[in-house]
């Protein structure tokens, strides 16, 4: 989140009891109840000037910052563009070719669209891949004929290097250090890049576009500036060892790919809701880049990403990962001409005792994800509340840390996706990397492998979420390869201690029976499934990663056991969590919700509403003025309430700056909400004369007719989604999730009552669960606190040494004052402790409403 | 659909205009607006009283036969019983074992059933498999040994036949003659078996299941009758060699025995909206233990069978299939320890000019399935005109011409799924099938896979719709692989001829470069993709029966090819057209519309209402006499039309019952609706006394005080789903879809102005599609009449022959006088003849309504 984001506090959007004087002219309004049926008097001027207002509206800035977008409204106003084409179009009988062009452009627009996206997402994965392959082998050494290849490329078609490729000295200490500092520096550049040009590359950024896909606005989130640095600070990150992946980022870059191509057209630009089903595809197609796992990503995107996912939205996720894993296979920068990250060939089948050990690995996978999810929340807490100034420092020290740390372990030392490559393989055939398969070696594999998984775990709790782009995928994936390994090399040793009990009956003698390699894969499907809570997609990604047919049962069991811990803890994964973290307007579909309250319960009673006449000019531009306020209902008069209408304060405000514009306007002139043109918008289909004239949107001509009356009509919605009071509220959830309006209006026998946000329905949520789980985080804080003045005097300490060394100085501030705005990730840390808190200062705007 | 199935016409059930005599008694109802959010006191009575009447109308038959659920009302009963239960248990501080016990199992029903339920779909799916086989195998000899063994079982660990196994007589004429009387027999029995005890069993059933998954109730359809006939005549059919697959069935047989299963437990067997999670479930289980594919089923369900699918059905249908699959797995039915169907290892990758040729296999999948879906659905109008009665003469006499012409072509003359085995074969390594591989037979195999190809789509064609169990996804593969070989031999044939041009540079010399098994692996995924109209599932499918996950971008590049075909000929795939073709309540979810008129230009202006009081309870047994109307909106009176609520009829009629019952009733008697005491039956959560007590059902109680007025109030439903006229048909139709109400009211300023149901708006979309494409049918008709005269000219003359030679005589009547009412698969054929003649003549009863 931008520091200087807006940061209305809930408690100060609870709109006061702000009534107006309003003139309760009661308008001839009543349409007959029977008429409504008829069919009515064909209007195409209204249509056609309702369109123009539609379009003009469409062209300005639509939704503000930090808000949600309406879907009901931008379908509406996709139809009535259609609806205005289909006019014109039927206008001219004879359409010439280049009109039928045109046609065919605008129905093929949407795969246009895709087809570019999906082949630069796939364009910028390989050069990510070659830049980071580059990185990590330029810190053990550089290529003597041209220093931008890499260690394969250098010694194209030699095994085991080449006289080309050399280390960058003799002496091995000297690399070590070199190592160490070509991590740092990496670590650094990243850490430094994303701080000064796009603080929200950091991260990620999977939570967050779960949210946009969701329909919140995030201004920036998925802007050039953003992708830009993502794809250069991306493979430093990776670069520099720490334990981060690049899954998660990849998914990021891929929807900012997508948001980027898709504003260059009108089509998305104006609409909000259809540029998101652009997004869910893009996110697909950046898991399918990431894993080479084109089918594995729409499932991803489906399962994890998209709360709204139609099927067309499915053939476009397909679509869009075909294109980018094709260009990507095209590309082939690893020369391997796989698409298949490590391809095993398990030749042998499981046998069914060895369920047994695969339950071990899923429960372990459930384990895992509750633990590193606790634990990595607590430490984002840490951060936000005191490292927000130092994140390059810390993305550095991490680095360094981990350089140091991980170096002397033999499969903490390589790369995170090699380790797994090198986990997964089969014992026979094939090299041998550190012993693994040497029956002479199990005790000394097993104690690395115990050591490996326990720092990684440690690594990836307190770098997940440091400011540079970082993943958890695949380091949760190494972490579960390795425990796997662990348990298959136990298994292993067991049977070969007692081939001839009972249990072990299903082995056939003279053959290996039990194949370590398999448990690593298992494993790592249940890490990631445990971290992420998606399952169905890692069957398919494990699947496509490896070509592990035969394990498919296997896996999906695991991957069951792992769900059924999971829920144990509950709550979601860790994107969901870090949804809830940062305190975003976000309805998960994957809770279920019994409140047994009716939405009157949760409404806001006391609306600001707009009365249909009578209101001066001046007292709508006092209403603008306030911040506060998302839109207003149109009521007949405040006295009895009676719902016309609801006008979106970015409409009233583009609406007033236009007549602005156009003439002066006294500040007295009474304004009209009365939707007389509005109402005949939406007409049955007549058939009309052809050459349908354009006519000039009424709303301004009318107006100048009239000096006194400021006609707001053509700005309003006159059909606002609206329910009755004892509705129950997981109904009205229903209706948010699935209909998706920004906000509700309780009408009770035509009368407002109440509105509704999701924030409302989020509030009540929060309030019920504070109650039904009191908890006090005292003791968090006093250990928050404890850790950070040691921290300071560490700190103080290095500082005092390096000064006495060279004179300068460098001090830790003590960075309270600056807790209360995160540099990036989101805002309301507070919501660790205590839901109220969030709710009443969280650093982050969640919806405004009138 | 049942030839005594309710025909109401739907020009019948519009409403014609009933004013009845109404007391305008207006009530002192108004709520004030403002005590709507406050917090309102305790009525634990209000809803113990309210839970008792929930209870009891969930334990009466719910809905009616070819009505459509109401999801909404269905949820908030189900929030209601939850509630009433967490009531009951806070009650009692200390819970002792048995509650503990009882608690957990409340909460784990769901998984518990759905493990019964997958563990009976996969030893269900078993002996399907082993009764397919031996049937299949009976045709052609018997073991000597034991009769009840097929030809593997038989010769179990002997190569190519034994001596135990042996051909019926050692003549070959005589062995095709009898071949030929198996395949009648089988037939036959089969077909006899569908007609005597389930009508329903007939079809592949997915048309069926995707309307009753959305919401459609089809009384006997998923029953224990159809189950049982299902998986006897699904071998029958299948062994009696017709072009038909099981696969279809298989979702059929599956989705029954979870509703059967799941009527078991209360907690399904009242919430119709719950069991349709569980169906959901079993569609997934039921392909992935046809295909042996648990991931491709979880998506097929997905993909083609949900129309609502939350996150927690995508995990229900994932336990599902995994409980079938690995069931099935360990029962091992074919003692191949293969899960996968036909493994295939392609060692060769594709080459980049290989595209050009799986483009061509793609366009012939989509051209595939429009012609298949085109003149299917003309044969299935001509047997439902004409065949109606002599179904098990058709299917008898079908089953012989497909053994009379399929025996002397090699590929159509074994069963269809070995035939795919042997297509998908490389030819390296392996025995080779009737010379496939051999250079010299070429041009024999090209001609003889061009003949299988042609006589097996003739076969589908006629085949599918007979009243035998039939699937289409596995004839469409085998059409599809014996295609795509030919492709393959084509392309190979062309690199043989000319090794060294341009286009051929990539393969490399002394390497086979070409493997038409790939080609038939492509051509099945597309024929299967263009038949059905799914996607995403095919590729996984494809994937999970033969483990190519090289090919999966070839597979993905032609299932979209072939989805782009497809949609220039529109409209879905078979299902889809099966459900419009049998005017089933649908709104299909693969569509979007652009109709640009609002909800008043469809909705019914001309209601039946009943006012809140005054009314007498005889008017209210006149009303239920009335069978037209599903339910009627509760108004203030019959004058101001002030809407209160909605009460549907089975609630009415439960109501009217239980009060006759209980005393007498005086016919003059007042009936009040006024939803008082419903009115408080949503209550905030505020801390209860322990121990509440329950109260009586204040209905029975209120009124027996009062003899003179008669109180409905608890069963009126106070919070109908209302929307304002003007709001636009697509949302109300997305709402119908996301939300799921029976009936929408459209209410404006408080006042009903009408209401519209699912039928309403499927009504207005054929008239507009009728309107843009209108179509003259009769020359269809004519072509009908004549192969019809020449069907009967064909069968009299058999007759004839017959019965110069037995004395009997058999002719086929003119069935003309039977077409209305059609035995089985849906009624309304004639919309094919035209749109209106369907809404207003259709033989199906589409949802009546108040």
């Amino acid at each position: 989140m931008n520091p200087n984001a807006r940061t209305t506090s809930i408690s100060s959007i609870r709109p006061q009891a702000v009534r107006r004087p309003s003139v309760s002219s009661r308008l001839s309004f009543a349409v007959s109840t029977t008429e409504q049926g008829e069919a009515q008097i064909d209007n195409g001027q209204g249509i056609a000037a309702q369109h123009q207002i539609e379009e003009e509206i469409a062209k300005i800035k639509r939704y503000e910052d930090f808000t949600t977008i309406d879907w009901v409204q931008d379908a509406t106003r996709e139809q009535l563009r259609r609806k205005a084409r289909r006019r014109r179009q039927s206008g001219r009988l004879e359409r010439d070719w280049k009109q039928r062009i045109q046609e065919s452009y605008e129905a093929a627009q949407g795969w246009i669209v895709i087809t570019i996206i999906g082949a630069a997402i796939g364009l910028n994965a390989g050069f990510i891949n070659i830049a980071t392959e580059w990185l990590a082998d330029i810190k053990l050494g550089h290529c003597k004929t041209a220093f931008y290849l890499n260690e394969n490329f250098c010694c194209w078609g030699e095994d085991n290097g080449c006289e080309a490729w050399q280390r960058w000295t003799g002496v091995e200490p000297v690399n070590y250090v070199l190592y160490i500092l070509f991590a740092i520096t990496f670590a650094f550049t990243s850490a430094t890049l994303v701080k000064a040009y796009a603080p929200y590359a950091a991260g990620s950024g999977i939570s967050e576009i779960k949210c946009i896909i969701a329909g919140f606005v995030m201004k920036g989130f998925l802007g050039i500036w953003t992708l830009l640095i993502k794809s250069l600070a991306l493979p430093l990150a990776i670069g520099s060892g720490l334990s981060v992946g690049k899954e998660g980022p990849s998914v990021h870059y891929a929807v900012c790919t997508g948001n980027v191509i898709s504003r260059l057209f009108a089509k998305y630009r104006r609409n909000a809701s259809k540029t998101r089903e652009i997004l869910s595809a893009c996110a697909a197609a950046g898991v399918a880049v990431a894993f080479g796992s084109p089918i594995g990503g729409v499932l991803f995107s489906l399962e994890e990403m998209s709360s709204y996912f139609p099927l067309k939205t499915m053939w476009r996720s397909y679509f869009c990962a075909l294109v980018a894993t094709a260009v990507l296979a095209a590309m082939n920068p690893f020369r391997t001409g796989q698409l298949v990250m490590f391809q095993v060939h398990y030749d042998r089948s499981w046998h069914f005792f060895e369920l047994v050990f695969f339950v071990i690995l899923g429960i372990f996978g459930g384990l895992y994800g509750a633990l590193v999810i606790k634990w990595n929340l607590r430490v984002q807490a840490f951060r936000k509340k005191y490292l927000t100034n130092y994140a390059i420092l810390e993305a550095t020290l991490l680095a360094a840390a981990t350089a140091i740390v991980c170096y002397p372990n033999a499969f903490l030392r390589i790369d995170m996706t090699e380790s797994m490559e090198i986990l997964f393989l089969e014992c026979e055939g094939g090299e041998d990397y550190h012993g693994l398969c040497e029956r002479d070696h199990r005790f000394r594999n097993i104690f690395s492998l115990v050591i490996a998984t326990v720092v990684r775990i440690f690594f990836v709790i307190i770098s997940y979420g440091c400011k540079v782009p970082a993943g958890i995928f695949v380091p949760s994936m190494a972490i579960g390869a390795s425990f796997g390994r662990m348990v298959g090399i136990i298994v292993q040793a067991l049977y070969d201690a007692n081939p001839k009990t009972p249990f072990f009956s299903a082995c056939q003698p003279d053959v290996p029976c039990i194949t370590p390699g398999t448990y690593a894969f298992l494993g790592a499907a249940a890490a990631l499934s445990g971290i992420m809570h998606i399952y169905v997609s890692v069957v398919v990604i494990m699947f496509e990663l490896t070509g592990a047919l035969t394990y498919i049962l296997p896996t999906m069991i695991v991957v069951g056991v792992t769900k059924a811990v999971s829920e144990l803890f509950g709550k979601g994964g860790i994107a969901d969590r870090m949804i809830w973290f940062s305190g975003f307007p976000f309805l998960d579909n994957k809770e279920e919700h019994n409140f047994g309250v009716p939405v009157s319960q949760v409404m806001t009673t006391d609306v600001v509403t707009i009365p249909v006449a009578g209101i001066t000019f001046k007292t709508v531009e006092q209403l603008l003025s306030q911040d506060s306020y998302q839109g207003f209902p149109i009521v007949e008069d405040e006295t009895n309430k009676i719902l016309i209408g609801y006008i979106g304060r970015t409409e009233l405000r583009y609406a007033v700056d236009r007549m602005k514009r156009e003439r002066s306007i006294s500040p007295l002139a009474k304004c009209s909400f009365a939707p007389s043109q509005y109402d005949n918008a939406i007409t049955p289909i007549t058939p009309r004369t052809p050459g349908g004239i354009e006519y000039p949107p009424p709303a301004a001509s009318s107006s100048s007719t009239s000096a006194m009356t400021v006609n707001f009509s053509p700005y309003v919605d006159t059909t606002p989604v609206t329910v009755h009071p004892r509705l129950p509220l997981e109904t009205v959830m229903e209706l948010f999730r699935k209909i998706g309006p920004r906000v509700i209006l309780i009408e009770y026998h035509g009368r407002l009552t109440g509105l509704v946000t999701v924030k409302d329905c989020l509030k009540y949520q929060f309030k019920v669960e504070a109650a039904e789980n009191p908890r006090d985080d005292s003791h968090l804080d006093e250990g928050n606190e404890r850790v950070w003045s040691l921290m300071r005097r560490a700190a103080g300490w290095v500082s005092d040494k390096v000064s006495t060394a060279s004179g300068g100085r460098i001090r830790l501030r003590d960075s309270l004052e600056h807790r209360r705005g995160g540099s990036t990730g989101g805002g309301a840390g507070q919501i660790l402790e205590g839901t109220e808190e969030l709710l009443d200062d969280g650093g982050v705007e969640l919806e405004s409403r009138s």
